[in-house]
């Protein structure tokens, strides 16, 4: 592997262009005509416009993509984190023209893209999952059925995607009546693919999730597990590594049950395994995402290990060691998301001890409306949890964005928030946080 | 402790205003009619103008500085490096004004300050010293003759300083006449003391220095070594830590010998040790800097400690784990430097896994004429040493700089070079890369 083609753009195109360089591998960027100023272009070694700003026409489209893969000599593609990354049909594609994709085969990531096909698979492993829907529903009337058979609350999904995109919470026949087709157009939107799945609501779950990396000899490297239950609109807003709340048994059932869960799809690559964590001993599978994920950096700062770099290695053909890795110290990831599109005409990152930015904003940066509104992500790492979030509202406090709106100063509340603070959090804190201020705004 | 005005400017000031904020510490910063705009100033929650851009005026005004504290209801001082932070008679006008002042006690301050006096403390202590002078001297025919008794080679230096500052080797008799007026008035000048010293002079040893930070109960923790071998005219320019050379029973002589020395002069607060290493089992006690030092982040970086922290918690009383940090990874840091003052017009700094930037620089900035010409610190962490040396090629490849010129390309050299990479190094390695450099050139 010598020259990798870097399909995404922003603050993932950036720091994947920053791994290959540190492996000696020379880089080749994407952009859209909206991007031709972006930092990804300006640190590549090469950069081909494969398109329009919008994302259909450029980030999505595969055919440009893999044409400027071919044209420029990559051998090898990474997809970063959304756009194509979880696409089986760019993985086969990438395979079919003898360019290295850096993930899992086209076939796992079909298997575990269709929600409910990854359901069945994980129950045949003994993976703990939700009672949910047994497959895949297009129709209106067969979902009513199903949703009955679990008995309400449950959550209505998109079968092909993730990241909250058609995703509701239903109490009621009467409300799946009235948000199922809006949720199905919005997974038709979002993954061109109607079929939706539903599962039991569980009420106010952590979302805990278990970072493993695969080989090609099969051997499984476990780097620890994030909690990422501060997420507003399904949207992960503030993640932690490690999960303080986890007694040690709970850990070590999470992990054998991700490497058995990796090891019987035959995984290869970087993975995450999702679970709603309801207690000790009680979590449920809820989704694995066959790619690296936003928030891999804090995983990085406990266990040592650069995320990426191993996926660059083990898409070479390197062997990994079968096992844990040693966890040490806590780490936070604040999403820092722009509200508004603009120019950024003043910016001051936070830095120094015990603090990483991944961005690819710079001063003068225009940010375009067209692309996922997270613009940097700060990161922090200190010896425990309260030193950590005590460094991130340091972190947080002290830097300036202008010319655009931001949830810089959401973010401050949140980790001012005492239950914060005391590690009381789960899926819904961040939707119970904003309503109790509405309420006591009134 | 409420309330701590930081004596210092740059990077530094910005550094320990941070480490204050992660501890609820309010800051009062200083500055010169030079700094009105720098970061420092900016970030604390308030600032004092202590004099004239020239640092006898400011910077080492310690009427002016303590007035300032005094006035602002500070009740400590943190004097960071440089200035007067070695300096006894400020920390003894902190003392009087009842203002914590954040180091070791002002007769300890002398008593290390003072070289001749320190290698004697170190001697009678069973520390091991370069065969040298018995004390200061001031007279050249003195000098002279207590050079003969060591025996050429021998390394003259300021007894009052460190930094290089009025250092010089001396090789003959000849050269000796001819240096040492030079060497004696740029020691009064830095220094306002002209008092000499010297010792034998050894060739091409690494310069490798213990972290050491001590309590008021007398409990003594060691943070690890840091080899900072490379250096250009006596000043540091990159550094690391771990020393991958050193075995681990030498090692282990250097911390317990540092140990000894620490407890002998009952030193509080953060400390190092700097040692000249010839070999396994051979190194000899330099001098012992009383205060934080520039390179140590990356001793935070292998250790997981954060030292301002512990230096404010340590002046407040608080009490330290007699023992020896876990040390993990491999960390360097890389001294960007300003060789022309002017505007900063454009500035991009690199980011992402295992990147620290330690800087006061802003896009707009003005580096102005009249301090030292560190600008930032481009510090990275890596499992390994070869692994953190491709990290930092890249992180200082990336860096941008604009309007003023850097030693980043010399930076890149360095790190480039082979004999660097094989870890093959010692304090005379830039001195000789230059010569190469120049040789191959003509």
């Amino acid at each position: 592997m010598k020259k990798v083609l870097i399909a995404n753009r922003g603050e993932i195109a950036v720091r994947i262009i920053r791994a290959c360089r540190e492996l000696n591998l020379r880089t080749v960027a994407i952009y859209s005509v909206a991007d031709k100023t972006a930092l990804h272009v300006q640190l590549a070694d090469e950069a081909v416009c494969v398109g329009a700003a919008d994302p259909q026409k450029s980030y999505l489209n595969i055919n440009n993509i893999v044409a400027a893969a071919v044209t420029t000599g990559a051998d090898a593609v990474h997809p970063g984190y959304g756009f194509l990354s979880e696409n089986a049909d760019f993985a086969k594609s990438c395979e079919e023209q003898g360019l290295t994709f850096i993930g899992p085969a086209a076939k796992v990531i079909a298997q575990m893209g269709d929600k409910a096909a990854a359901r069945e698979i994980m129950q045949a492993a003994d993976v703990p999952v939700i009672p949910g829907s047994p497959g895949g529903f297009t129709e209106q009337k067969v979902g009513l059925r199903l949703a009955a058979d679990v008995g309400y609350p449950v959550m209505l999904k998109a079968a092909a995607g993730g990241g909250g995109k058609g995703m509701r919470v239903i109490e009621s026949a009467k409300q799946f009546n009235h948000d199922f087709q809006l949720a199905q157009s919005e997974a038709e939107k979002s993954f061109a693919n109607g079929e939706m799945y539903l599962e039991k609501y569980i009420d106010r779950p952590r979302h805990i999730e278990v970072q493993i990396i695969g080989d090609e000899k099969g051997h499984v490297l476990v780097l620890g597990e994030r909690d990422c239950s501060l997420q507003q609109h399904h949207q992960k807003m503030i993640e932690e590594a490690p999960s303080d709340v986890l007694d040690e048994a709970t850990r070590q059932q999470m992990y054998a049950t991700s490497v058995n869960a990796a090891k019987t799809i035959h995984y290869v690559g970087a993975g995450t395994i999702e679970f709603l964590y309801a207690g000790p001993g009680q979590f449920y599978f809820m989704e694995m995402n066959t790619r690296v994920q936003v928030e891999h950096p804090i995983t990085e700062l406990i266990t040592d290990q650069d995320i990426v770099a191993l996926q660059l290695k083990v898409a070479a053909g390197e062997e990994l060691p079968e096992k844990q890795a040693a966890v040490h110290g806590h780490a936070l990831e604040c999403r820092v998301n722009a509200q508004t599109p603009g120019k950024i005409t003043g910016l001051h990152l936070p830095g120094g001890n015990g603090v990483r930015v991944d961005t690819a904003l710079y001063q003068g940066y225009e940010v375009p409306p067209d692309y996922d509104a997270m613009i940097a992500k700060i990161i922090v790492y200190a010896s425990d949890r309260p030193t950590a979030v005590a460094k991130m509202k340091v972190a947080i406090e002290e830097t300036v964005i202008s010319g655009i709106q931001t949830n810089l100063d959401f973010l401050d509340e949140l980790l001012n928030a005492p239950a914060y603070t005391a590690d009381d959090i789960n899926i819904t804190f961040i939707d119970d946080f904003v309503a109790t201020k509405v309420g006591s705004n009134a």
